[in-house]
């Protein structure tokens, strides 16, 4: 009945897998700011008992204070279009390869309150990687050492092998249709484990923000959760100097936010289940419509498109998607991968997603 | 281009979701069992700084650690066949509907350092949950107040509401057809927050254990590690007493791991995408190699076989599979759900589940 005995043959992707283990490497700067209020650890006078820490939420109800052993933190976490009313917790998460200073730049300028963010990064282990990581520890230790409104909640800084290497190409050689796939199912597992990690019991919200978006509005986070939508998207478009006005201009960058057509879906229809759909190659014309050309009016920022497919550069994501079980497919699931991925896995957990063509954010001009 | 504007449209299943928000309701018990060693959080003499809470990790090595505001914490987590040697932490997860005293007493019973064992559990917020939840809170209280050896390094406590209710029905309502999907969806969202919720940086391996399973060897974890395996399952019996010789017996309980069939592949290839193919049922003879059937010999305990599902009663996983995004779909996935579709979603992230037939452990009686 059973099959011949002996070890589990290793499966074709597992090398790249397995690196993992061997190689998790996590840095843990951890800044609990927390205005000056009590965090500390109660030890007991009892000498049968031992220390207790107390979760850093800024709502925890103590229950059984009194008790030299146990507390009972009763946390009611909310999720509304009002969070920073109701004092929820964001947890910002940036997987990234390059430290652009004008990205640290923006975050700090972000108005929601910063003892509200947690920030969450992974970068990858080679040279580009520690360069990076270099930069980050001194901004984030500038920043956690400056004026106490800057400071953030908390900051994860996670490191992590694989092979192939995440992120770790440049512009050109990045967007080659051949080598999505390899790179988009790398950057999967990056943000899984980020997400893994780091995401808790005091989270309300997920912002995913990449480490190339240098500028977006200061109230980004309050402005997309005011839709109260579980996945909502901005359109991110990237500077550029016109070539033949020499004046500054703009134009879409990230094509991954789109509502499906009946093109793709033959397509996908007719591909191998392991194949994936990529958005903005001419070999692969999928008449999808993109957000990236649903900009129209400036002053009408709050406009909304129902989605199929978004786009991670910045995305803001209720964390009981999350919670669900919502991740970033790493394999190709109906066709589709990583943020693509994640839409779709939303989808059939009853999360739909949203777009707002108006609402820009911008990539920074390599 | 776009469709028409307004708000997005809910699906059908995000009522069941929905709910979620609005109800997470954590518990969150910290008890840090460090062998008396200092947990505590310094506050820094200078005025400029705020405190900063040291994580709970037995390997943790502080650097920087002179300065007034950050630590860095460098975790090198290993994932080996020696996780005692190796100081490796252990998450125990256990959805729970019912609270019995023997789980409890097992789980004390267990030999791996308890000072490297998590627990995490997640509880419905019904009658019986609440009932579950008391009883649970009263032995957790009485294990981290008795001997140091017993006690947990953490326990967390999880309430989550969820519509259809999960795991509240008695064995003969739970075990019908009809009701296996939506229950099985169910208890993989519970699955789902409480990984999310409770993985963290440190943890080297996750254990789920059901919280019926009421007797297991004490050294389970050791021994399930040892055989270094991305995904390991034991085999889940249940003691009776035969009632034609009115002696003690044991019989087979969970029949979600199995080696695949070309009959149960033929199935799913003729079924809807969203259906699913279950195990165990006479109106779907799915001539599956099942392994409970398997176990043949008590003296060759160590046997492997690979399996294509896996049961969740007792399931010890290396936490990068996890990390990688291996979760608990909700939703049919390859015509699979829970614990048979997690097995086949680490399969497609290149992690093999591997099983040990002759490896029992009993399941409660109800």
């Amino acid at each position: 009945m059973a099959r011949p005995m002996g070890p589990v043959r290793l499966r074709r992707t597992n090398y790249v897998t397995l690196t993992i283990g061997a190689c998790l490497c996590l840095f843990i700067l951890y800044f609990l700011v927390q205005d000056g209020s009590d965090v500390s650890i109660t030890s007991s006078p009892n000498a049968d008992s031992h220390p207790i820490r107390k979760p850093a939420t800024a709502k925890s109800k103590l229950i059984g204070d009194r008790s030299p052993v146990r507390r009972f933190n009763l946390n009611n976490v909310t999720i509304t279009p009002d969070p920073i009313e109701n004092q929820e917790v964001v947890l910002i998460l940036t997987p990234m390869a390059r430290f652009y200073q004008e990205y640290w730049d923006n975050l700090i300028k972000l108005d929601y309150p910063h003892e509200l963010i947690s920030l969450g990064f992974i970068l990858p282990k080679n040279k580009e990687g520690n360069a990076a990581t270099a930069a980050l520890q001194a901004q984030v230790t500038k920043t956690q050492k400056g004026p106490l409104k800057d400071r953030f909640r908390s900051v994860v800084i996670e490191r992590q092998d694989f092979d192939p290497p995440i992120l770790s190409q440049d512009e050109g050689e990045r967007h080659k249709i051949e080598n999505q796939k390899a790179r988009r199912s790398s950057m999967s597992r990056a943000r899984n484990s980020l997400l893994f990690t780091t995401l808790g019991a005091e989270t309300s919200w997920v912002l995913w923000l990449d480490a190339d978006i240098i500028e977006t509005p200061p109230s980004l986070i309050q402005d997309l959760a005011a839709h109260d939508k579980p996945l909502i998207v901005p359109n991110c478009y990237q500077r550029y100097t016109d070539p033949e006005t020499g004046k500054p201009a703009e134009r879409p960058y990230d094509f991954n936010s789109w509502q499906d057509s009946p093109t793709a879906q033959e397509l996908a229809s007719k591909m191998d289940p392991d194949d994936i759909i990529l958005e903005g190659y001419r070999e692969m014309a999928t008449y999808r419509a993109l957000m990236a050309y649903m900009a129209d009016r400036v002053d009408e920022r709050d406009v909304e498109v129902p989605l199929d497919g978004v786009g991670g550069t910045a995305l803001l994501v209720k964390a009981d998607v999350h919670r669900d079980g919502a991740m970033f497919p790493p394999f190709a699931f109906y066709n589709l991968i990583e943020t693509e991925g994640f839409a779709k896995m939303a989808k059939r957990l009853g999360w739909a997603a949203t777009g707002l063509p108006n609402y820009k954010v911008y990539h920074y001009n390599e």
